[in-house]
């Protein structure tokens, strides 16, 4: 359930959320995570975002992968742009552990999807990271093949914990404390209704930057509970999931909407910025099996006004999942003592409440 | 001088503008413009950028090209992505008049850049367009030769027209009428003051998601004078100079960032929306000689916290760029008694001071 | 009919062709031409390639283009790859017509495919480019209206003229005489047979560089013919079509090969080179009709081996489409008495008999 | 010393190489591999290639990486082409190992680069990979930390081994045994000598499309020692390194060209192979310090006929890095008695005579 700022009065965008407003609103996407809070030094995590039930990497799903500034080293996106599929669950982690990540998602994906008559000898592991470093000791390289197995292995369909777990026990955002934020939409399309749900580890941002719904928090904000901290400047990972039947050009499109979620909330995109983000569609699945030749599939017509709604949800739900995140967060202190301050939420329900006349409040 | 939000009190971010705040800022470049206001049915025109002063095409300049949204019909971006460099003026005009503008154009460039001894072959002209046909009679195609190089050859390095005026003469966005806008930002760097400037052509939007400074003014003035039109998608092309030195990657980064000063306006790039940005650098010059082996230059080390400043401007020019657009405009009727109505810009005004607290004003 | 290599015993690949070994095998599909010889300097035309009858405006295709070397005017390539389809012919001509054949092909679109109760008010005309120069009087731009609409009209699904017609008209390629060359191949998918087809408009490649089937002909006739020319560094246009159901981004893959086609002939692709392709399926129509929100479409696995069928066939008929030109070309004498020489066929037959044991002849 | 080819008399190519004609006749550059052969059924390794001596991590230099075919696991990408540079030695491995090794790499660069007063928190490792599941137990992923750091720290400025080394210990090209293979092309622009060095991977092709400097030699030798094997569609890695001084666009430009050299050899680039060349310039060096504003730097000026060279030594430095690996390599038995047989040269060289008048030989 991620109704942190709507239960605040505090509603993003104009669409109506799905259920529990997280990703898992989307049919068959799971999410589980692997907190690690050791010592005084040990602030970080994994989390895992697994498309779609049954066998996935024997039934591919359409996906597609965007750079919106490449400081960063994610991995995967060469073939899933390729081939415009995504065989494993996506992972999220810290910048110095994708290697290892990496590695044990590899012999989850052997252990899981192998069947019988059939070698695995390729995989395309799907991993996205951001840096944690300014409250976790990121050399040590903490993340155990055990703990991408917890995550993946734990994974759930009912829902999504968010604030400072998994991949996002150690971020920040803004100068707060961060973690994972998690939305969706409800889209009515041909008088059926669909979901797109955002997942979304944001990890950027000055204090000063810092909007939300109009509200310019961050200039109010200026300076609470601030430390002098090194110019980090942080990136942001956006996993975007839905079952209306797209294909990989129009994932393309769609993942390039989630900037202007991250330009709504006053980010900039920094030079030192990571900034990815990765859109499947579960509606077709793509069987690896070289003996079908053709495969009948259902697309969205790009020609009208439907695209335009879903690329609304995708910026209402991207915007909303790292404000999410915030208000999920809780005050973290770390590796040599780092303090990363939660948002201070009355101070913020005060702000909106002095501005008065706020349209959507 | 594009000092209209400025002089009501409305500063959009934190870099000091240029002398005059528009594109022209930029030492040696130059802007001209052709309005073509006809009957009832024409409300049309071309505006030209010049980057630099000097034979162009034998001493071109660094640059760059970027879509946002491809949904446009913008020409010579493949070359100058390649090369790195452009070698003609940039023209912006109406999306149906593209081919003749560009005909023109390779006219101009060899009428004006013509030497002794040497015969030009291959141009690439370089146009980007929007889709004016609400107010215009866009099959037509009146922009003619002579109107292209009145735009040329009227192309001034003193003052920047803006609102309706040239290519922007029959473009709309946010369901207010627009044009031109152009603005610049100083930044110092080294100790040298530097100037980026943005000219922008903006025409997209819907009423609502109209945002200025923070203020949902689109919310507001939902109704405002509106028509019922068709879903004109718009689009927009923003083009971007500088003085830094920069390379073509660099340009590509800072072109990307338009998106952001987009967005902060409310904007979400629609599908049917064309949106490109142009940068160039005048810094280095690139003689088209191929007796040069080696050219030494200087450029910006991205490694530090500059490159966040030439981002910064370039995000708060862009957003300004728009704004001054549609400042600058005045109501338009055109082809079918279509009516685009101004900002009312007493009542933006009022919607500011009822806010009170807003940090910015 | 393009039988002139395999009349000589010369057989590109080992995938049969079509009928024709034209880009018409391609159901639907048609060529039409427009040849300019004036005087001794005006040495050029333009060519039209029309996808598919029927209203290829409401009826668009699937499609995509690829720069393989950006050193080219090309026009349209931003909207088809954004959307995945062509709405236009194609158009071929010389690099400084670019902008009137545009302009022409706006007004035959809107002349050709309009329907009562809609306006066309935005088109996205596909034209390249190759250099002429040698042979025509660039500067001149003699390819009117008139000339554009005879190639469109006169385009016609049952034959493919080759050699000195259309846009190749005063191309040259490896210091030969060049033009244009077309072929196809038959592709049996699932028991059903498909064909791919080809017309390339080769311009590039200098005279030592030149392969013909493994045989260095280029060595041999090193001086044959040769006038000392400019490093006209040339380029080529490759136009693929195909029956195949292939999305957006199977014809990206599918257009990329071209590049081993072009190899196979020598080809190197120097920095003075435009290389661009462009791509389209005609098996799937996308209806331009904002009221169909789904679109049911049949498209190939690329999980099997299928797809190097297809890949194959893409660089067999480039390869002999590049040759076919070549073969099919007349010596020709031009602007400023400049010559370029056909390849002369007997000496070239020669030298295949000479290798005696060359597997494929 | 890489003149297994030249020695028979088989010259690929008009430019001279370097002393050794492998990568390592540029300067600084230096390469190291660790070979595991284990049992019947491991034949992997991993071969580091290190730009640059000195610490690379605060003295970056120049980088590009390109995508041919995205069918494949390579990571780094996106920050060398956000950023243009490189900043850890690239590593070569199998397919499944590339989290392992990236993981590797890390620990060595924060071993190796880490200076007093500055925390190493943020490294992009570049690693590539091919398949070599015909002959290596890839899922089980024997390449641990140990292997990677005896590959680096053996890596010597003086000789490469090649053939059945490092990571190319389990790899096949045309259905032969491949493995490593080096060259170099000496350039002499503006009267000073540069060298292009190359290190190539290749792991593709099927037998009857190998071509040996214009001979079909893989028709000829069709069924030579040939077993059954699945349809592994391979893949290659190029590394192209230079001391001429390139930015990023001209290195992207180089990069791109490593096709043309895969093409003459009869590759053609299956959907299943993953090919990526990535290419470096060491002339500029690239300091990690954000205190410097500018940089001053010389690169080669792209408008004139210099580049050309440069393509043409990366295309024929390609072309003999991949048959100098099929040369070096030795046949190899592995996994399930599975048998890559080398190629067999002195058959070759039989071809080579009887084709008798072959130009180049």
């Amino acid at each position: 359930m991620s109704f942190v700022l709507r239960d605040l009065g505090i509603t993003i965008g104009r669409m109506p959320p799905g259920k529990t407003n997280t990703i898992i609103d989307v049919p068959g996407v799971a999410v589980g995570h692997t907190t690690l809070i050791e010592r005084d030094n040990i602030r970080t995590g994994v989390t895992a975002i697994i498309p779609s039930t049954g066998n996935l990497f024997y039934e591919k799903v359409h996906a597609a992968a965007v750079t919106i500034n490449g400081f960063g080293k994610a991995i995967g996106f060469p073939q899933i742009n390729e081939l415009g599929k995504i065989e494993t669950p996506i992972l999220l982690t810290n910048t110095l552990n994708v290697g290892k990540v990496s590695d044990a998602l590899i012999s989850w994906v052997i252990d899981k999807y192998s069947v019988s008559n059939r070698e695995i000898l390729s995989i395309n592991p799907v991993i996205a990271e951001c840096n944690d470093s300014y409250l976790n000791d990121i050399q040590t390289r903490v993340v155990e093949k055990e703990h991408v197995f917890h995550a993946l292995n734990s994974a759930c369909a009912g829902q999504v914990e968010e604030g400072v777990v998994g991949a996002g026990t150690g971020m920040s955002a803004f100068e707060f404390k961060s973690g994972i934020g998690s939305t969706s939409r409800i889209i009515t399309l041909d008088g059926a209704e669909y979901t797109l749900g955002v997942l979304s580890l944001p990890n950027f941002g000055r204090r000063e930057e810092l909007m939300i719904d109009c509200v310019p928090v961050g200039q109010a904000l200026r300076d609470f509970g601030k430390e002098e901290s090194p110019p980090d400047e942080g990136s942001i990972v956006v996993v975007i999931g839905t079952d209306i039947p797209l294909s990989h050009r129009q994932l393309v499109r769609v993942a390039k909407r989630a900037t202007f979620g991250i330009a709504h909330t006053g980010g900039t995109c920094h030079n030192g910025s990571g900034e990815f983000a990765i859109a499947f569609s579960t509606a077709n699945r793509i069987p690896d099996d070289p003996k079908r030749v053709f495969l009948d599939e259902r697309r969205l017509n790009d020609t009208g006004p439907a695209i335009n709604e879903v690329f609304q949800a995708t910026i209402e739900a991207v915007e909303e999942s790292i404000l999410s995140a915030l208000f999920s967060a809780k005050t973290t202190i770390g590796r040599k003592g780092h303090r990363r301050v939660a948002l201070p939420i009355a101070h913020v329900v005060s702000l909106f409440t002095e501005r008065g006349s706020a349209p959507s409040v």
